[in-house]
């Protein structure tokens, strides 16, 4: 993982910890821009939300935001109205702090549902993130969303428009209760997540462009990821772009936004990725690809109930090719099939051809191929041209240990 | 497990070793009424379906049945035209050595998919099993179907109808790839398990009823247990009942029927009870009951998104009441809900009233309730009149160690 600072022009970090964790890891994150800028975010889906993203689905709503205030180790979930007054307190320290106004100002937190913030270790933590703010604290701040992931995901890219250098940067945490079905939240309008991510840019960019772009390449990145399907009560995506790279501002459909998009997705596959390696106990990432399904949308279907499946899961950790697993996945779907004609390769490797066994040298060769750490499993539905490609991991004895012991 | 023999009236039984499973386990069960019984079945909902349930599905729609053959240890699932060949050819080998109609036996395949039956050792295996029917051997029958079940799992029951005596008993097998859905096949129309289920009665009944009440009670008992929500490809439930007790014919909607119906709920809630306990790896059976729902449909979602749930089952193994992990799965199965109504109950203890903690009193109370082998978690929505009770089991080490190596 990369140590080296990232910086993005007119953005600030802190990383701190304020001590909501008992294990004195950092557990709070401020990012800050020198200018209010063009947000645009995605949220959970989910009909339990937490109060963070009750208040920052209302302050999106302006479209633009000069501060986002984070902590880990407490979702600040199913704690009423309480919870929300606090949720309200973090955005109003934080404004104080920066002067800057409550409005613009987003709140995420993640960890233990059910629990009331600590709001003393809060406050005083705000206080100590904001004087900790610095252009090169990038690092910082990616380590305080963290919760039971092992290792930050961070990412960037930069692209030159017009004349000028734009970079685009995010961090991002996952691990458990993954499987994001996020929706844009419209300046006016929902994202789901215990996956927090955070996108930072200085590109110049019309509001329209930059929500419609981001939640293209949500729906292709974050929205394809399963951990265990499980989606959270606090799943959050931002993207803060405050134009300071001075590049004439892009417009919706135009090629710039092409270009932007292009990169855009580029950085939130990464971080996709890096979710599913970091998911609880993962050993595998694993990519499904489903394809001629009658239309995406059913190829979507059963690409999910492969990348859900408790079966399946286990024998990516077992390193088994046992496509009769797939096999049973996909008829239970829901969704037009003609067994009969379904080829299912690991890697390059066909292990079922018209429903049927390749044999025992191809069982052999896939075990091999599901030796890497990362290899894809193709389902070829024979049926039409609908495809659909989605991260899983395998489930393993430690995704077990970890989560009937550890209280998200 | 009880060991003396079950008797029903005109029923024989035949549990041996074929040598299908390297185990030198029972691996094949045969079923044999000495006269032509009424039969109804529900078969696997899936669209993968093994040889074995499409010529029993075939033959069942002569609504008589005289014989049913079974083998674990092979699925004879996604083997093509041979597959097809292979089941007909032991429905064949059945009905010539008893000297019955073809159309009279049913057949059942239970193990690995995608490798083609031992037809040799299948052959001599049913010529070894006719040779083996007794009156008595119902144990023996119960433990021919079983693959990773720790256990065979018999029930039976005596009702008195008019004057006669009569008796109904099952066994059935369960353990992986569990969330049976099954549909009643008609005599002249479907049910979905790797759950099998054979139930006998002597009971005289119209077809007509026998149809319907075996419906009504699949849907409440096997169709409401999930092991790990994986649907098989062989799932199959089947009733013969012979008629030999001598009571007068149980009509549809008589208080017979009635007096009928509840006796087999009693035999089918206990094997499908005794097929969570035997879940693989599983350590906990957990009613999970829903109330207060919009509707029924909308509670038997939300039962089935918490009975599915990889993280609420990792907190069952754990013995850790975390029901921020229960409101995450509520939120999630796409009903109405009013998460601030919410409450949840582990046993009597209330843990979570309003959407909010009852304090860590209520969570230290709830951790012994959990500490029972069984034990109910009650979910009242508080919107309506909408209910559902489903069986879980926990998700364990074992569930991963097992799945991980065993080629299902």
């Amino acid at each position: 993982m990369e140590k080296t600072s990232i910086v993005v022009q007119g953005f600030q970090f802190a990383g701190i910890t304020a001590g909501i964790k008992a294990s004195a890891k950092k557990d709070m994150t401020l990012i800050y821009s020198t200018v209010p800028a063009k947000v645009a975010g995605t949220f959970t889906t989910g009909k339990v939300v937490a109060a963070p993203v009750v208040l920052s689905r209302k302050n999106i709503s302006s479209g633009l935001c000069q501060a986002v205030i984070v902590n880990s180790g407490n979702a600040n979930a199913c704690t009423g109205k309480q919870g929300l007054k606090d949720a309200q307190a973090m955005i109003d320290e934080t404004a104080k702090l920066l002067k800057i106004s409550k409005k613009q100002v987003l709140v995420s937190s993640t960890g233990k549902i059910g629990v009331l913030l600590p709001m003393d270790k809060i406050t005083s933590g705000i206080a100590t993130a904001v004087s900790s703010l610095s252009p090169n604290a990038f690092h910082e701040a990616s380590e305080g969303i963290l919760t039971t992931d092992l290792w930050p995901k961070t990412a960037s890219a930069e692209i030159v428009i017009g004349k000028q250098k734009i970079t685009i940067a995010g961090f991002a945490k996952g691990a458990g209760m993954i499987e994001p079905h996020m929706k844009l939240q419209r300046a006016g309008s929902g994202l789901h997540a215990t996956m927090l991510a955070y996108i930072m840019t200085d590109a110049a960019i019309d509001q329209k462009a930059l929500e419609k772009i981001f939640d293209n390449t949500v729906n292709q990145t974050f929205n394809k990821i399963s951990v265990d399907g499980d989606m959270s009560t606090n799943d959050t995506a931002l993207i803060l772009a405050n134009g300071l790279a001075g590049n004439k501002a892009i417009k919706s459909g135009s090629k710039e936004a092409k270009v932007f998009e292009q990169a855009l997705v580029g950085v939130l596959d990464e971080l996709a990725k890096l979710m599913v390696k970091d998911g609880e106990g993962a050993t595998k990432c694993v990519r499904i690809v489903v394809k001629g399904a009658k239309n995406d949308h059913e190829a979507e279907k059963m690409a999910y109930t492969i990348a859900n499946s408790y079966l399946v899961r286990t024998s990516f950790f077992g390193q088994d090719p046992n496509w009769g697993r797939i096999m049973g996945a996909i008829g239970r779907a829901g969704t037009t099939l003609n067994p009969d004609k379904v080829s299912i390769h690991y890697g390059d490797v066909c292990v079922a051809k018209n429903g049927m066994t390749s044999g025992e040298a191809a069982d052999a060769a896939a075990k091999q191929v599901m030796q890497a750490s990362s290899f894809t499993v193709t389902i070829d539905c024979r049926l039409g041209k609908g495809q659909c490609a989605v991260y899983s991991s395998d489930l393993t004895l430690d995704y077990v240990k970890l989560n009937s012991c550890y209280r998200t």
